[in-house]
């Protein structure tokens, strides 16, 4: 039986809008009309039908009135909209962030971690996390993170080390995981959150990359399901909110909701976006109604794909995890596409799908990760089969290997750093560079990042050790390219006096 | 001669959206093709029509791709759409802001305040500046403000109180003031650029209501042309620019561009919305090409009603400052409505008007806040005639005065506050609640707001002194409403154990 498409902040500002209220108030485009008079100022040009939606769509861009809730004290509309996310997800409360997963992971930190208070953090984590640490002015315990097999890909740290963490930081206020990876590779929280409730804390999650999880069919289950105390989907990634659009879950007893909305309170717009509210109400709303049927259909339309490509015999292939191993899943609507034959890198294949007009999410050395969204059509499956085909023919006429890929190093023996304590200005301090092989027990003046794998060896302020050097030396012989740093190719880094 | 009307970023996302790009990256509504097929799925509805226009705008809610720039890093269509802002506004360099003049206003305190820090704070500043001065660690002074005095408002310190903080902390990072309020009251601000600049910090102006001043005809001078360092503009609230669009411009020696850029980093969204930067770019271009006809045409309109309501004796008056005070300027679109008969209040006077689907931007006790924005009609104009001809005769049949507007408190003695160390988690330390005539010397636990006129008198982490104690007691003897305490009317106050 069909669910019914209810999305009760939309339906609000739709009818109120229907009511052609005067706006003596902000926003400036009163509803959208100075637009309108664009829209006539600016006929026969290039803008003009663009104007005419930004009139139609700024209707629904208000502001707080008597009657349109408030995002920092929801009693109304807001809260209505952001109940039925909660209910969908199996969350206790979901609040509607308007600054992206970057506001709500801020926000999460500050409502945990007072100054100089502890906090285990995954190392290859979104900088907003970083950031939000060293707002916070807490100290850090960075975790390297697991590879998957197959695809030697970064994942979170293995449950040993998190759980060796916590028996040397048992004060630390909280444990932070990126799952699953920007490659859509992810692993089951739930023995993660039996042991982190143990020691009393709880386990946050960015799972911007998952807020289809757990509800569209075939795709892995989610954090909060697994039990995850805190946890962060950008709503706007793999479903249709429009950008900034996420959302911040929680459950249980370890997080203070009223602690957690202050400090969004303070990290948020005193003006948010109502278009981006109604978008999260909208993209909530569709994943509950058609979000089963409509993501059936890009997966069957993935699958087609991959087995076309892969029973043509091109020398572009779609990764697939080792089936056998139950540790790891992949996300069925995140493809990571190759040359088998080694001759383009993925950057190189992402720049010849954009000259067919066929735009990826991003790219690494070998691969190229294409985001399939709900309600894939017939003409996209074409349109890809096309494009592949014919960079299938452009990369056969390529006469040899033009590229190699960098060796993966192995993980380094230590996982677990020292608490590291960021600042927000590292550069108020004295700082000399030196060679690398000196640097043992100097404190970093600079984040240090091999890419690939594009993890974090050495954050600002992490104090260097002996393995941090071996490590780097490693990576700096094998040709490796570097972020961060743009003197530790040459064996130089960056310190503090 | 007509100027050009050329908005380079949203010409650029037009552009690229007409090339029908296929988008296999986020956001997950493919260029809004997924609201297209919402459309479909939702005839007959109320929803469809918005949906429709969603789908429209998502065109142009686009990601960071290897030719839409980066808002962080800004190189190409971000650079040159910030740049013609700079221009026109004659900035050094303008920032655009997706997280509101909020963003802004954390990321220029975050900049220039380190922990322990100290700056000068206009006492009624907007509420995200308050949270900077948390976020950062910092020692705040605090002003109070002076008085208008036809209206009794609340305005920038008088020049004696701010040079008396200087000599008073000469290690300040900077001076922070709000200009103009609420009410579109302002002062010239060039003899407080020079005294602040003597003292070799910077003057940070909060003219998140200004956005049109120095080019709007008969706008007062804008911040930036007096000379301020670092100005604050909501774009989205006297133009036509989206809801949480909104700039920061910069200019001289003391503000660091490159620190001011990484705060902000750390403070917006890795995802910024691209809607709402196209917006800037609308807004922007629409100010220099149609600004000063459209303004004017508005301008027109609220004299016409003004001399109008004046003409005929009606009980609503439009409140005019004394023309021969050359000390304060009004904001020539913004209109304080008044009942002159002293029947309704301020807020009762929005209800009557809101009944009549003339929505007004704010009200107090005695004022109803009416925003005109540029290029205003003739039906406007009539409707909101008709709105108060028929107020004006609900209000002449009403017996008696039903209100009595509280007296308006002397200014304190004391207008320049210790420095008050205010913290991101109050609630961590034990407070108790005890009477307000035995408070003197303890920490303050909680915000004291009397309303009106919404001036804090005690803000959390602030010692309370004799003075204090004075002043509230004037206030709860005359009635007033508080904000914040919910004790103090009853002549409690909680402090910090």
């Amino acid at each position: 039986m069909q669910k019914h498409w209810h999305a009760p902040l939309l339906e609000h500002l739709i009818q109120f809008s229907q009511q052609k209220p005067l706006s003596l108030h902000v926003p400036g485009h009163r509803h959208g009309e100075v637009y309108g008079q664009l829209t006539e100022q600016l006929r026969h040009t290039d803008y003009e039908e663009l104007m005419r939606y930004m009139a139609k769509l700024g209707a629904i861009d208000v502001t707080e009135l008597s009657h349109t809730d408030d995002l920092h004290d929801p009693e109304t509309i807001i809260k209505d909209a952001q109940a039925a996310t909660a209910k969908l997800y199996g969350a206790e409360r979901s609040f509607f962030l308007v600054g992206g997963s970057t506001a709500g992971n801020i926000a999460l930190i500050l409502s945990l971690c007072d100054t100089n208070d502890y906090i285990i953090v995954q190392r290859n984590v979104h900088k907003s996390i970083i950031n939000s640490c060293k707002l916070a002015g807490a100290n850090v315990i960075f975790l390297n993170p697991a590879h998957e097999a197959t695809t030697n890909l970064p994942v979170i740290p293995s449950i040993d080390t998190v759980q060796q963490a916590l028996v040397q930081y048992p004060q630390a206020k909280a444990v932070f995981l990126t799952n699953p990876n920007y490659y859509g590779i992810s692993a089951d929280l739930s023995e993660y959150v039996t042991l982190v409730h143990n020691y009393h804390m709880p386990l946050l999650v960015d799972e911007a990359h998952g807020a289809h999880y757990g509800i569209a069919p075939y795709a892995p289950p989610s954090a909060l399901k697994a039990g995850a105390d805190a946890v962060v989907q950008s709503m706007h990634k793999t479903l249709p909110a429009f950008t900034m659009g996420a959302v911040l879950h929680t459950q249980g007893q370890y997080i203070l909701k009223t602690r957690l909305q202050q400090q969004l309170s303070i990290i948020q717009s005193s003006s948010p976006s109502y278009v981006i509210m109604a978008s999260l109400d909208a993209a909530r709303a569709t994943l509950e109604c058609y979000g089963y049927e409509w993501f059936l259909q890009t997966y069957t339309i993935v699958n087609r794909l991959t087995e076309w490509l892969h029973s043509k015999q091109l020398c572009l292939r779609v990764e697939q995890l080792d089936s056998k191993s139950l540790e790891y899943k992949q996300d069925p609507y995140r493809m990571l596409l190759f040359d088998q034959s080694n001759k383009v890198t993925g950057y190189q294949l992402q720049k010849m799908l954009e000259a067919k007009m066929v735009w990826a999410e991003m790219a690494n050395e070998k691969y190229v990760v294409l985001v399939w969204h709900m309600n894939a059509t017939e003409q996209q499956y074409e349109i890809v089969q096309r494009a592949l085909l014919e960079i299938h023919q452009q990369i056969s006429v390529m006469v040899a290997s033009c590229h190699t890929v960098s060796t993966i190093i192995n993980a380094p023996e230590v996982m677990i750093s020292n608490p590291v304590k960021l600042q927000r200005f590292p550069s108020n301090r004295k700082i000399e560079t030196i060679a690398l092989i000196e640097a043992k027990g100097r404190y970093s003046a600079e984040m240090v990042i091999p890419y690939p794998p594009g993890i974090p060896i050495l954050f600002e302020e992490e104090v260097v050790q002996a393995f941090h050097i071996e490590n780097l030396l490693q990576f700096i012989h094998s040709g490796a390219r570097f972020q961060g740093s743009t003197t530790i190719s040459e064996g130089m880094i960056k310190v503090f006096i």
